[in-house]
């Protein structure tokens, strides 16, 4: 941690923050510049990491210069990690596909969605169990019914599932028939469910909060390694911003910035992400350019008839126009679909 | 709802729609402009919620005209609501004063604060003794030993007592020690716990979420509400921005919109909503003249040692100071402190 | 400068680093930490402003400790500056108010609003003669013919005049009518313009930019005080977020964070801060009392007929009500109307 | 326009609000739903454009069904535009690159940098000539001797010119070097200069604003192309969130937005639009997958000593492996380098 003296602070406040970090068994440099006096803290980080400084009298401002996570982070695990969900890889050499429904409406209507998932050359099926709305007046999803559905229906085509977890009392229950379990962008910083995430023994795909900074986000992540579950897989959805043309704005540069920061492989839902099927051909083709490990895209046979987000679902035959143009430029990435 | 039909669409396209809402059993008319058709939707408001018609051939976009929260808008409940936690009257004429340390740290700590909040003429006595906090490394909060601090402390003051859940399985606890239910930010949109809250009953202060819009703060109210509890407090506590020298950016104009929209009260959180001391004095003001129903402030007795959030917690003669202005100001707007 | 070395940096990138400040003329501090060296950089601050480390081999990242502006910074000039608009003192004890339509559109419409103005206890007539439209079919303003009328108005009423320019070509124009200069929110980075009024000799109103941060809009009036016009008002206009509701979010935080970090008057304007005539009474009441010198607010005599911006004006017995209210908060604040 | 009386609206508000539309010249449609009546307005656009309704009594909301623009809009101009610069073709099956340094410091830098730029495959030449800094202390730009510098090198190595323009006046000068206007971020709203270029023969590149949405960049080409000048090329360079990682979000789903909306070709930023230059690569591999029709990249020989922006500049070598990635996703995108 960096702290300034603001230009008025006395020999007394810079003599009292000293003592302070004395207190605190933490070390410093004194560095008197022109107008200011910084003071650099050294030592333990987790020490550093719980101080609080603006408070003492002369403080200006304090500036953190380490984040405060570990274990999701690439300096402390250089290399890539690859995940092992349900023996589908992600995070390696294969582009990893997650297409599905918003909700599970029926198994009619799951069979028609996973044909078409499958022939596309996707490797899971996605779809809204338990689903949280905006309204309690909107649909909230089948529940134990809809999860049965999903595994009877993934099985039947070879699929492997993932469905979102809403409440760390359904985990058991999810984990019986999902393959990697899907925290949603509300949840993202629901502490007690990541703590039980952390105990859970299968993957977890972490979607990021609507206006989580990256750093926000791989602090959750941490929550879920802490814990003890080393497999998280981290979701870019768009966040949210001022322009309303599309319902978020998806952050492709996260992917570049994840990348950097951290070893966890990264996927992108450029449907949660803009909102509008229009957008996701070219957002899919751009996500994999930029670098992403997989996708997780809305597929609806009917779209129009959809319980919830329809707005953004493709209709199969864009589907397969889409993973036509990605399996080419995932070649490019150096991957294969 | 509006339907908007592109500058292409074909008469099929407009037949298309017309048949989908006939189907739904809802009415509709038409509307030829220059260049653009428009299809106005008439009926049962829970169909119309639940509308999908951007998918439709030929619909360029869909306009919703109503907001599908019911119970919390003033529309429907035309006076202003007045809430009773615990013998105290929130959202009368006069000013309710919620004060203390963000955290629950010792008894010694919980009594110095609670003499000033008490002498300053609050009301309730605050403190986290669940904290959802963005690093797993942070200090999590003292848990049901927290709460029983803050029950005693609080009754040898004669205040009341309002404390933050994290979990609807801590409902029970937390609601055997606390006047009212406090739902921070993060968990705005936690719906398995607003559902759970509907069930409870005692009085719920509903955080507005970091990037949450008016309308999603409502609707959030609205499924505590739905569930049958209708004892909520709404709380503006700054909302996610590009600024950088606040952590938050306050919006007391929250505060004119819910009184326009709603019957509820509403509590204005000036600590968190800036995150600096040297601003709670100034926005604690501003709030009041904004309409606010009261304030919910940190007040520790040595921020400096504060093991959260000292930075936005003021000192007790700091605290005095607020007191004294805003009782002046709640007399202009009609309130007595 | 605090400059964060790598967790990989080699001695051979720090040694790169140190060879740089030293070509440059500047001086530093090593401080080795557990896991990262960080450089803190002394030395001449124009050398320091125009320093860039991030492209250095092994540097992580670069923080920037003091801001780039100095004459409107409070650490160069403590006291509050008081500036003489016409003869009418801003920044002072009285509380300034500027009033007016958003756009002139008639003589006879002026007066009718002049009247109220000045009966409400105004001191400065406000009008836009050229008025920066999103479209360019937009109503444009009346230009020179709108700069008169203002003039003519004023002097029949005894009232000051502001006025927006938007080209420094019209400088010489607009300052032979008014009394002071409102540079807009779009204008705020106009550095030409920005540099022509430094050249000019009547204060400068400097409306914040729709997303300018606080520390951008300071940089901005260093701008104009570089140029040798040191009579600058900062007004607050409300900030670009993802809220939809109001038309933009009026920020008072910032009207704190200003007279912690300036000297500048500071002005609050609830009209375009809010967009909506019904939140400017509450809006106007909360800025007094965060603190704010003044107010500018939008008052048009038949706000349903106006050529632009009716939505957000108010009529004139609300404009009274307005003044009635923040009389009295400004006395509870040290300051008369 | 949708005018929407609130639930309260009494007969005599319904007939004021016809009342007016009738004297306006226009027509509507009332639709009376249960609880609010929807008043459809149908005529003339340009009169709807202007119609101000949510101060009239009874109003609960306006909504806008149509854009202001016309000539950039694909309603108006159904295919593609593809304009012609210098001889270079933008907007067809070619990916135009545009390359080059921030800022122009010297003949030498210039040279190797065109080099650089040449030999990597690109049309044009970029570099600053005129900058608009945030603070009056940094580098301002060469001036007139930059752009003359700019001029001779890309002659000398077969290179079209595009600079920045940041004020009206200079106009002509800046026209008789360049081949291509750019207009900032800051200068979007910069509506003077806009119609000044509205009279210009050369191209202009319009960057969106900082804090632009789609509707109000397409709005500022409108005010481009109604001056008479229909050569416009947009250019997304990032937008302001609170993510602070980036310097920018770069929002590629502008791009897929744009060709929805309009026939304009859009171009994109990577290296303003992150801000870091580790991110250029994967962003403008992006870009053109998501269907952008070009990129302007910042290339430096030395970014370490540049005079501006060096964070954001790639070195040669990875320029060159920028270009040979994009150019195997041209491909893919049925366009050639």
């Amino acid at each position: 941690m960096i702290i300034v003296m603001g230009p008025n602070a006395t020999k007394e406040n810079i003599e009292g923050v000293q003592a302070k970090l004395e207190r605190e068994g933490l070390r410093f440099h004194l560095s008197k510049g022109e107008d200011r006096t910084i003071v650099g803290v050294i030592g333990d980080k987790k020490k550093i990491a719980n101080l609080e400084m603006n408070m003492m009298e002369g403080v200006e401002k304090t500036v953190r210069i380490t984040e405060k996570y570990k274990l999701v982070s690439r300096d402390f695990h250089p290399a890539d990690s690859v995940i092992d969900a349900g023996g589908v890889k992600i995070g390696g050499d294969r582009l990893v596909i997650m297409a599905g429904p918003c909700s599970v409406e029926s198994l009619e209507q799951l069979r028609e969605a996973a044909r078409c998932v499958k022939e596309g050359g996707a490797q899971f099926l996605r779809g809204g169990a338990f689903k949280p709305r905006t309204s309690p007046y909107d649909f909230q999803g089948l529940g134990d019914e809809g999860l049965k559905m999903l595994r009877t229906v993934a099985d039947e085509f070879g699929l492997k599932v993932i469905t979102e977890v809403v409440d760390h009392d359904d985990i058991d229950l999810v984990g019986a028939y999902a393959d990697v379990f899907q925290v949603g962008a509300r949840n993202m910083q629901n502490f007690q469910m990541l703590k039980a995430l952390g105990k859970a023994r299968k993957p977890v795909l972490l979607k990021r909060g609507l206006s989580a900074t990256i750093s926000e986000w791989l602090n959750a992540a941490e929550y879920i390694m802490a814990g003890g579950n080393e497999n998280v897989i981290l979701c870019e959805r768009g966040i949210r911003t001022y322009e309303t043309f599309t319902r978020n704005t998806l952050d492709l540069s996260a992917v570049a910035a994840v990348k950097e920061l951290s070893h966890l492989p990264v996927i992108v839902d450029p449907s949660h992400g803009t909102g509008r099927w229009q957008m996701v051909r070219p957002m899919a083709r751009a996500a994999v350019a930029a670098g992403a490990d997989g996708l997780i895209i809305e597929v609806h046979p009917h779209p129009e008839v959809a319980l919830s987000d329809g707005d953004q679902s493709l209709k199969p035959k864009n589907f397969e126009a889409v993973m036509h143009e990605i399996s080419q430029i995932a070649n490019i990435m150096g991957k294969t679909l």
